[in-house]
């Protein structure tokens, strides 16, 4: 039994190719590497039917997964979130059919978890023993964790504004972990000086090609929980956007081994902040990369990213699958979050808000046709944010009555 | 396809029936009520080759529980949360088998989503309009979050000093919010007097007999993740105890129904703190309900409940199980929150912190025995208690250089 497909590595951008016996960055022409598969060995040896007798988590999809041995999987259980009908939210949206893919029910709380499980574990592998990033606060979460079941030490540099909880998630697993009075751009300079150590290995975004494989099995999922039908659009909060770009290679590596119904793609949304919205400025533009965007502030942290080193990619999939990319406001995000929370039950993170606040706009603008079929993806759970949340609650004594509602 | 082998309420006190087409309460003896299945039906009917083709949700198990039609379900995506090997924390344990049923991998971040989803559904199907509950943070939480997905209107009552993050999840869904500058008895004083209105469903721990049938499914996923062959011991932190009486009762259940290798009954630990520690008190005494904790603290929240109303069934299920009751220091469960972390990478709540320190415990005064295979039971996710975490953490300017680690 063949564990996983993978041939090789190569370059999106000038094709050259690299083995996966050792560690790889970027490649020579500074572009970020992907992950090959056999998929015509692969087409012939697995069958839907196979994926029955699997646990619920992301490693049912391992022959898809870049681990070649089955002992260095580092895992806490991610995957197989909930896909979520939202028969309310979806009404009051005028959505023919609206679904949710949950990423905050998983281990770290954030859909990070599985970029840190995949790559975390084919670090492993590769006899990495000590790794560093930059972050916005959930990635070096969910990669301290992840680095600590795997006994390798982690250094990780945030922004001081992103959001504390994920402090404690890299403290209390021990990582070196450090702030920066600035923005993952800052973080990023400082890792790219540390890193110049060759026994220190870089995880920055898309600087190890890993990370997508983990990023991808959303895409595999939502394929698999809707029935290999997939829906017509999906919006995903858009920073660095390898959760977009892993979607997209994961439904491509689907239509390839023909496990999709009618070979479809869904129109690929990449939802950013009007704060912070360099991809869909380049997209609005018809270009194929993003420029620096300057001053970027949005509550939504996660997708504030100012460039993201695999723009061209996020843009290529949104051009290639006939999605788009669009900004929305910073109050609509508080008011999706809300709306969500009270029509529906599900406490959303602010970047799976924005999304919501998306899908509406591209309703109302009719992009998004009557009675399509819409998944939204939620990166986070919302209790990792808690100061998007207003609170003015009543303080009672011991005795007290409640008042009759009225 | 009977959709629930549900038949009838019971007091296991005095054995009276109720039927379960209209709400109940409290028997009239006072204790609380528990629900019958005909499992002879079932036993018949069911078999866990059906199990293969459902969803990984706690409703896999919905023969086992009280919801009558499949239309009043109200889900979040709840269920099936990992069973994690720990081998390393484990080994330095000197336990041989250490998993943890981690229960922060659900909607709401807390093992109380199954209780909620279970408890608002059937309030659903008994055409409950409006509830309301006393809490210590976390049921308040997801009983908010469920209600809102089913149109109901909640009424909570917390305690100041309850996890902070539980007021946002309360109020973002809209509920009726109020704390109390007291303790969670002094909320359920103030619940008792507002479900004197006929319209307001009391969902107060045990006074409405389907949260345990929510909380029972840890139990039957226990039984099912270990191939039916269950653990030698559970431990579970015990505030209410709702947790413990329903593990218990699934694993009788799947014993009367044949399901479990050599009809095996686990040894269930009760853990509380030494700053709450009524029913291991009750335990040591040798007695089958407890006295009023007065002045209670710990920092493990969930369970600073001095006086559970279930406590009588708590006990009765250590006894007859052969287990034990244990309390730990509250120093110890800010030492094994970290060891789990940096250990294991996972990032437990206190409460299953507390559970770690007593499995420590316990097998240093070799209750646990040699080889024995061990589950503990993680409540919730440490993330819902951002100040358990001490934090010191350097802060760079931007272009500044990491000291290389020595």
């Amino acid at each position: 039994m063949t564990y996983s497909y993978i041939s090789h590595l190569y370059c999106p951008k000038c094709s050259k190719t690299y083995c996966t016996s050792e560690t790889h960055h970027l490649c020579t022409c500074g572009s970020p590497l992907l992950v090959n598969y056999d998929l015509e060995a692969l087409s012939v040896s697995w069958t839907k039917e196979s994926l029955k007798e699997r646990s619920p988590d992301l490693w049912r999809y391992h022959e898809l997964l870049p681990l070649q041995d089955p002992s260095h999987r580092v895992t806490l259980g991610e995957g197989m979130t909930p896909l979520l009908s939202l028969p309310v939210l979806g009404d009051d949206m005028n959505i023919g059919r609206l679904d949710m893919k949950d990423e905050g029910v998983i281990p770290t709380g954030s859909f990070k978890a599985r970029g840190a499980a995949v790559g975390v574990s084919k670090a492993r592998e590769l006899g990495v023993r000590e790794l560093a990033m930059p972050t916005n606060g959930n990635a070096g979460a969910a990669w301290s964790l992840y680095a600590a079941r795997a006994s390798i030490i982690p250094t990780i540099v945030m922004p001081v504004d992103a959001p504390k909880i994920t402090r404690n998630e890299c403290a209390v697993s021990g990582a070196r972990l450090f702030l920066v009075n600035g923005l993952i751009s800052d973080a990023g300079r400082i890792i790219s000086q540390a890193v110049k150590d060759p026994d220190i290995y870089d995880v920055s975004t898309l600087k190890e090609p890993y990370r997508i494989e983990g990023k991808k099995t959303m895409g595999l999922e939502i394929a698999e929980q809707t029935g290999w039908k997939l829906p017509d659009v999906i919006l995903y909060p858009t920073g660095g956007g390898v959760g977009l770009i892993g979607i997209y290679k994961a439904i491509r590596e689907l239509q390839q081994l023909g496990w999709v119904e009618d070979g479809r793609m869904p129109r690929l949304v990449a939802v950013q902040s009007e704060g912070c919205a360099p991809i869909v400025k380049a997209w609005e533009e018809g270009r194929t990369e993003s420029d620096f965007w300057e001053n970027s502030e949005t509550m939504a942290f996660g997708i504030n990213v100012p460039k993201a080193i695999g723009d061209f990619l996020v843009l290529d999939a949104v051009y290639k699958s006939n999605g788009c990319a669009v900004a929305v406001s910073e109050s609509s995000i508080l008011e999706e979050q809300q709306r969500a929370a009270q029509m529906e039950g599900t406490f959303v993170c602010p970047e799976g808000a924005a999304s919501f606040s998306a899908a509406r706009k591209l309703r109302r603008e009719n992009w998004i046709k009557d009675g399509e079929h819409v998944v939204v993806l939620n990166t986070g759970a919302g209790i990792k944010y808690p100061d998007t949340v207003n609170l003015d609650i009543p303080v009672l004594q011991p005795g007290d009555v409640l008042e009759k509602k009225v």
